[in-house]
């Protein structure tokens, strides 16, 4: 075996990841030296509280209170960052890079929102920052769209990219509950956080789906143009009305290419049932992707925990001891195409975005009210594939009337509900839903 | 843009892949240059016919008849060999490596049978050799146990990686046809070969799982341990029986890490309905393989085809360019371990495979056959999970009876139906299909 010096590892952040980090790499260090031609060690680790009992075996390891003594020591090549949030992870990253070294990050939130700055950095520093833990924990989707589809025009990409709400949406799509109910045992079960507005908010989804755009698409990190919807306002209903219609709801991150521009949008979507991704239940995460020569491409597995996204963590890791010595122009970059060949198309406005759609209104008098829907819907050149009334709620003298339309731009569809809902004959808002294809 | 020098590559075989390559390297030039940092560009190809009319625009690359000039060539950086069989394809691969040139392959045969002898020699000689299209056409699942399940411990990999079987098997269940109707079928519309041994009797499966358990477990190449079963016995019958109990059947490829060897083995496998992989249809591929840090993680998208096959190529083609410069001790290993730390773990024997199993077989007595058979199988320490009796077959007096067990080893099973194909009650033999949850 080749006796290439131990990759000198520096570990920012004890928690879930970080202790898995160091279970994997002990547990499996044959198995990755016999993979890598030499050892990946962590010389040193830093964490808020280096008293606090922990489950990983830190035996060989110094624990550091100090972060920015890790970032700054001679004795490290590569820093992984596991801290979370932005500060003071956006700083460690920061000087790690100015220091020389090489990063591993599961931050999704930082590279989201910092990373134009943080790759400029590296860059201009020769070290690389590798990230595929932050997106779909240990799913390789950043490998495969970085590499495995370099030779593709990427067209679209939709993924269930949240675990959270995969699980909340699973659970009330098998057990018929509602989600306020689900959303309370999943924070029993530590599937969802204390404060989980994060998560069912959809802003963590569109973090990631910031990162896989900008690698999709050769386009900047521009977090803030992405249209994000959440599932705090999926009802048990629409979830039982769509299934009769044969479809699942699941929050997707979808980022498509147009003539027009890029969209990018994170909101519950009705896909048939048919489909693969339709079926990617509880926790699990998936990302379908469509090249122009690979064709439909899903990937599926754990989107976070411990050890999935510690494999992610060690992955990146052995990738960066691989290209130590080689020349920075050769590697892949970043951001899957070279830092100079980004391009600024466009992001799409909400109401430029064009999508199927679910609707659900109450009819006060179903004769009339069908035929009037049905001509707004017309005038807005919105076509129907399906209409369905159903019984009567309990107690209500009003009927549930769901249409299922052909893809039709946004701005259109909002211009219909708002002539729909000012019907007299309409009880209440209209409950809009998108619905793809994903074809 | 950085302006490092066009990758220079010569192209042997101007068939469906090799037509699908130069297309895709025209089509997505600037897409793939904004990646790679460089162009890719196929100076010349040959064919067995060189003036045969084609869909491909050959335009600026020379047309030669004798392949050696090619891997010859001073001139060509990269040798595409995409001939396919054995001869000349193993001297061809030899030779460009022999004179220094990286080798990119889509020859599934040519590495599952001579893959020791190539590696070594590209390893001696310090070059590559990639071989992503190889297996599951655009599927990444080379790049992705090589290097995203880098820190795992591989447990066991199963994949439906022949297009053709799968086509088949799907139309079998969703239409209720017959095998040989179908192959027709599958033979008219290009899905199959004139000869379609190579394909249904599992042999193309088998070479692909070859490569994909060696890049799992760090073991040479060992085509002819694989135990290899194909389609042709499946019935109609089976199909439909096997639907009722809840599970479809797939040709899988399996490697299995066991205390004792690897299991190695291509057959028809019953997999529980609600597996993902178990709703793979049509000419899809898809790998499942469970990695001890990452979990279960699903591959799916096109496992062959002129475009899906050439992203696979074009994408080693890229990462061939990346490391042109870099130091050879580097690389990523052709199959993932280092060629000096590959394990002699054994291969099992058939006998002890371990698999839970379907069995069909025809009672002529109905109540007295249920105790004799279900006693055998007690005797032989076989767990029954399900058993069910299906109507009489029309002008027959014999009822099908079918029987799911747990796992068990396949010498204990080879006993049992030894035993109960002997008792009198039983007509004819006994057919048996082997059973995956897949957890």
């Amino acid at each position: 075996m080749s006796q290439l010096a131990p990759v000198r590892v520096g570990l920012l952040g004890l928690g879930t990841v970080g202790g898995g980090t160091i279970n994997v790499l002990r547990r499996n260090a044959a198995e990755i030296t016999r993979r890598a031609g030499r050892a990946i060690a962590i010389r040193c680790a830093t964490a808020r509280s280096i008293d606090k009992p922990r489950r990983a075996d830190l035996g060989g390891i110094k624990l550091l209170k100090d972060p920015f003594a890790i970032v700054n020591s001679p004795d490290i090549d590569v820093v992984v960052e596991l801290i979370g949030g932005i500060e003071p992870a956006r700083a460690l990253v920061l000087q790690a890079i100015a220091n020389g070294k090489h990063v591993v990050t599961a931050n999704k939130a930082l590279i989201a929102l910092h990373g134009n700055e943080i790759f400029a950095a590296a860059h201009a520093a020769g070290v690389i920052v590798a990230f595929e833990a932050a997106v779909a924990g240990g799913i390789p989707i950043i490998k495969t769209m970085r590499e495995a589809l370099a030779g593709n025009t990427i067209e679209w990409l939709a993924g269930i990219i949240n675990g959270t709400c995969n699980y909340i949406l699973t659970a009330m799509s098998t057990a018929g509950r509602e989600f306020g109910d689900v959303l309370k045992e999943a924070q029993a079960l530590g599937y969802a956080e204390a404060d989980p507005s994060f998560d069912i908010e959809g802003i963590d989804a569109a973090h990631k789906l910031t990162i896989l755009a900008s690698i999709a698409f050769g386009i900047p990190l521009q977090f803030p143009r992405v249209l994000v919807e959440g599932i705090t306002q999926v009802s048990r209903e629409d979830v039982r009305y769509a299934a009769q219609l044969g479809y699942h709801i699941k929050l997707l991150g979808i980022a498509r290419r147009t003539p027009d521009g890029i969209e990018l949008r994170v909101h519950p979507t009705l896909i048939p049932e048919q489909r693969l991704i339709a079926n990617v239940n509880g926790v699990m995460n998936a990302v379908l992707v469509r090249g122009d020569a690979a064709g439909p491409m899903l990937l599926y597995g754990a989107g976070a925990g411990s050890e999935p996204t510690a494999s992610a963590v060690v992955a990146d890791l052995v990738d960066v001891a691989r290209v130590l010595t080689s020349d920075p122009e050769n590697r892949v970059p970043h951001l899957a195409f070279q830092p100079d060949a980004l391009t600024d198309v466009p992001i799409l406005e909400p109401g430029a975005i064009e999508t199927g759609y679910y609707l659900r209104m109450h009819a006060l008098d179903k004769p009339g009210v069908l035929a009037e829907v049905t001509r707004i819907l017309a005038e807005q050149q919105i076509s129907i594939e399906a209409i369905s009334q159903r019984e009567p709620l309990a107690d209500e003298d009003v009927v549930p009337v769901i249409i299922i339309t052909q893809r039709i731009r946004e701005a259109a569809m909002n211009a219909a509900i708002a002539r729909i809902e000012a019907l007299p004959s309409v009880s209440g808002p209209v409950t809009r839903l998108r619905l793809e294809h994903l074809e």
